[in-house]
This record gives C-alpha cells, structure tokens and sequence, in this order.
C-alpha cells in the first residue's frame, strides 16, 4: 500500500445529480469545510453551460470566493472542464487541479459530447497537454471504464488504449472511472496492474460508485494494485447523469474511517466529515448513502 | 481464490434481531427458498430457550418439516448451538451443521455465556467433540474476533489462541465472527494468514457486518487469504444482540451478484434470492440494507 490522496468530489459529481440546486452560500461553507477537515484535493464544480447545468451555475464565483479565503493551506481546489470554453474558465479561476475525461464506451461518449471516442480523446488531449504547458496539473479519466450504462461490458484494450494515448501525450495523472458502477474488485485489480505495465511511474486515480455494495471493496483492491489517488463524496452523495442507476459515489467519511482504522491516515479531521454529512442529508430531507455519519465512528457508541 | 461455499445465516442471525416474529409458513418458505436458490447451507435457526429468544421458537419444528421435504437436493441445513441442551435438540432435529462459538472478547463472553472465555471455550470444545464423535459435522467459530462494542479492540493472540485451541482438539472448520462490525481489510488478510499458518487445512469461514461500509471488502480480503466459507444474510438482515449497533450482515444477494460478476459462482439464482429479499423488505416494512434487490442487477435495468 503507499500513501492515499482523497480527492473529494462530491460537490461536483453529487450535486449535479441532485434537483436541488444547494445555495452558494451553504456550498461554500461545505467545501470550506471539507478542505478544513484535511482532505487533500476538493472539487469544487465544473465549468459547464449554467442554463445546462443550474447546480453548477456558481463555479466560478466558488473558485473565486475559496481563493480569497480563509482556506487550509495546502489543499488542491479541482475543477472539472468538458470543452475549451471550460478550459478558458477554469485558467481564469486559478484551479489547482484540472480535470477532464473521455469516455470508454461509444454510447455513453456520443450521449454526452456528442463525439465519438477516437474525436473526443483527440480534442482532450489537446486540452490536456495546453493546460499542462501553461503550468497547470492536470488529471484525465477514462468514464465509463468498467462498464457502461448503455453498452454493458467495455473492453478493457479500449481502457489500456486511452491510458497509452493519454501517456503518449505526456498525461502523468490518469483515473478511471466506473461511471456506471459495474466495477468488481478483481476487475479493478486486473486492469490497474496493466496500467502500470504500460507507465509504472503514472499517478492512478479511481473512481468508483457503490450501486452494487462494491465501492470500497474496490478502493481496497485499487489501492493493493498501487492506486494513489481516490476519488469519494462526502455522506455519499453522487451518481451519473448517463446511466440510470449509478448509485453515490463511495463515502468519503467512510473511507477516512477505513483509513483511520488501518492506520493509513491519522491526520484527516473525521469528526468534522460527519458533521458536514450530516448537514448534507439535513438539506436534502433524506437519508445519504454513508454509513458512519450514521452508526457513528468506532468507540463513540456505548453499548448496551 | 478458491471455491466458495455460501452460508445464509439470514433466518438465524438477522431473525433473532427483529422485533416482529415471522410466522412459521413465511419463515419456511424463505428458506426453502433461500435453499432452492442454490446456496450451499441455510442457519434454519437456534436451539435456545424460547421464552428467551422467541424469534426462534419454531427451530426444531422447522428442522422437522424442511426434512420432510421438498428441500432442494444437497442442501445443507445448519443450527447454532449455545449448550449442551441446545445440542440434544440439535441431534434430534438432525441437523446437517452444527455451529456454536466462543468470543475472545471476556466481557462479551460473561454477558452472552456468564462464564468467562476460558470456561466457555473448554465447554464448546467438549460439546465439538462430542458432536463429532456422534458423526455430525461442527463448525466453532470465534466471536468478536476483530473488535467488541464492549471492549474494543480485541488482541489478535486471544483469538489464534481459541484457534489453536480448536484445532487441538479436532475441529476442522474455524469462522472467524466480526460480531460487532469492526474488522478492516487488513485487519482480515493479516489474520487468516496466522490462522493458516496453525493449520494449514482448515476450512475457514468469514462473518461480517456491514456497520461501517466494510462488509465485502472484508469478505474479499478473506476470500484472498484462502477462506472458503462464507457466511451472509438475504438482504442484510442482522446484527448481534450484544453490541448496540452491529449493522446487518454482509448481504447474501449483493454477494452472489460480485461472485457472478467475478466468474467464481454461475450456479446460484440470483433472480430467486432478490424475489426473496424483497420480500423480506415487505414483510418488515422497511428498506433493507442490501442494495441490488433495489437497482436490480446489472443488465437488467435500462438506461436513461
């Protein structure tokens, strides 16, 4: 195992899927807080059409807000951007960590740019290597990795392709993401391991939804396969708007308890996850997918 | 990984924890049901007094009729065992697998057993014995193996020493019992790795809760290192009336549906056990913690 990076997406990847649009004001204190709480990278939004995408109208007033402070030192803002126009929005907002996609699956790539595979790879990669010349790091995923909502099982030599053609271009950051949900831990532990064959000095992240109760199984067994970066959402929260029933996003407060228990992260603030998670439910009316906010973490409940 | 052996503690583990006692038709049917789905051994139930635990009142009337047939050929019905009248009744219902435990943890031991762990291990081990000898096939298991809600943290030693103690005396079929939730993957692969190193032969069996998110993770650790023997509740019921807030067990369908997606079981019927659970899920009226009886598997549903 080697050292965890959490990349907290869920004010990105949970709040675009939710119909509620949350106010500036309290998304700003949640990520405030999530930084606060010793998470290393937070995505704040992305750079989407806001009439396309009302949940993430604020980016830009967000990345301008959290950069004027107060803000832990050392954390990485993120942002995600689908096109130049998102490009040019995030370079104006300073984030720290770019992050843009392709997707593996055909279906699920034509759906959602309107391009296939081979045009969408061509034109982030462009993006890619033009924001890393101008100073920016940059992470590019493969969606849809494990599987898609449309096509069901996605070759894994599509994956192993984008991965080369992202290292090809000098990509040094790439994760995948099981968009749809259908990752097992040993798929997840088959196709990291040939990731590594193909670059073993690449930064992997992953990117997992726990529709089928798999999502920190699979962290697990991304991590033994050498994945540093792991993607999660606070209380849970999150899905695909491209599949019908990508479930949350696996929990951030969740697997901080996991690391806290293994002894693979002592320094993240739990206490302060799990009251963000639980605000987080409170504003939604209902019941988030994670667990610890609920049971409590281990040792703070008196038994019977 | 080797080949899985799937046991539904279900009817036993998650019934004796609800308030509302099923009715001895519906209880039958569930696990002719859960038996006719292809699972490999059903926990009808208990052998305890049923003043005490009237959730499991009808065991040995349950034993009797499920004999009588029709049972799906090759199942293997199993019971738990707490002493040495439980075990009469068990010989006379003719059960297929006889299980009882010790916990490691001491205070555990005293409010579940009133004897400490040194008198109820000589004890179970007797009742192991003598249960062998008259030709049924045991299973002990150790409880609060990784962690107790009363104690915490339980030292590895204890729980080798009651393995060790096991396999001294002929027992050929070790569980090791998250009781209270608390096992990590790690915490999993280091000790089945000591546990094989006892014995290298052992059948060794995993049960996990799901309290905080780990409970596939846990049992793919413990199918890693060499664990055959797995033990989960249709739709997650369950929990341990001796720590205050065990989740449900690892759920045997959400199971089921990783070990057909890895390719290690293509035998069992899924589509039975999430009738099954959603029944279950009607019958209390309440969501169940498991997840696929709600998305349905993968492949079924279609996309937006």
């Amino acid at each position: 195992m080697t050292e965890v990076v959490i990349h907290e997406v869920g004010p990105r990847d949970g709040l675009q899927m939710e119909k509620a649009v949350v106010p500036f004001e309290r998304k700003l204190e949640w990520i405030r807080g999530l930084a606060g709480a010793g998470l290393d990278i937070v995505q704040v939004g992305s750079f989407v059409h806001p009439a396309k995408v009302p949940q993430m109208a604020d980016t830009d007033r967000l990345f301008a807000e959290l950069r004027a402070g107060p803000l832990r030192e050392g954390v990485v803002l993120s942002g995600l951007v689908l096109n130049e126009k998102g490009l040019e929005r995030a370079a104006a907002a300073g984030v720290g960590l770019l992050c843009m996609g392709v997707s593996a699956s055909e279906t699920h790539s034509r759906k959602n740019t309107g391009m296939p595979i081979a045009e969408a790879a061509a034109r982030i990669v462009a993006m890619a290597k033009q924001a890393t010349a101008a100073g920016t790091r940059v992470q590019v995923s493969v969606q849809s990795a494990f599987g898609c909502g449309y096509e069901g099982a996605v070759p894994q030599e599509r994956v192993l392709g984008l991965v080369r053609q992202y290292v090809e271009n000098g990509i040094t950051n790439v994760s995948l993401a099981d968009t749809a949900g259908h990752a097992t831990p040993d798929d997840v532990a088959r196709i990291y391991d040939k990731v590594h064959l193909i670059s073993p000095d690449l930064d992997c992240a992953c990117h997992f939804h726990d529709t089928y109760g798999l999502g920190l199984a699979n962290v697990w067994a991304a991590m033994r396969a050498g994945v540093t970066h792991v993607e999660t959402s606070v209380a849970g929260l999150g899905g695909c708007p491209f599949t019908k029933i990508a479930g949350g996003n696996v929990c951030t407060e969740d697997f901080v308890h996991m690391l806290q228990r293994t002894g693979l992260r002592g320094d993240v603030r739990l206490e302060a996850l799990l009251a963000i998670a639980a605000d987080v439910a409170a504003f939604f009316g209902r019941e988030m997918p994670g667990k610890v906010y609920k049971t409590g973490p281990i040792g703070v409940h008196v038994p019977r």
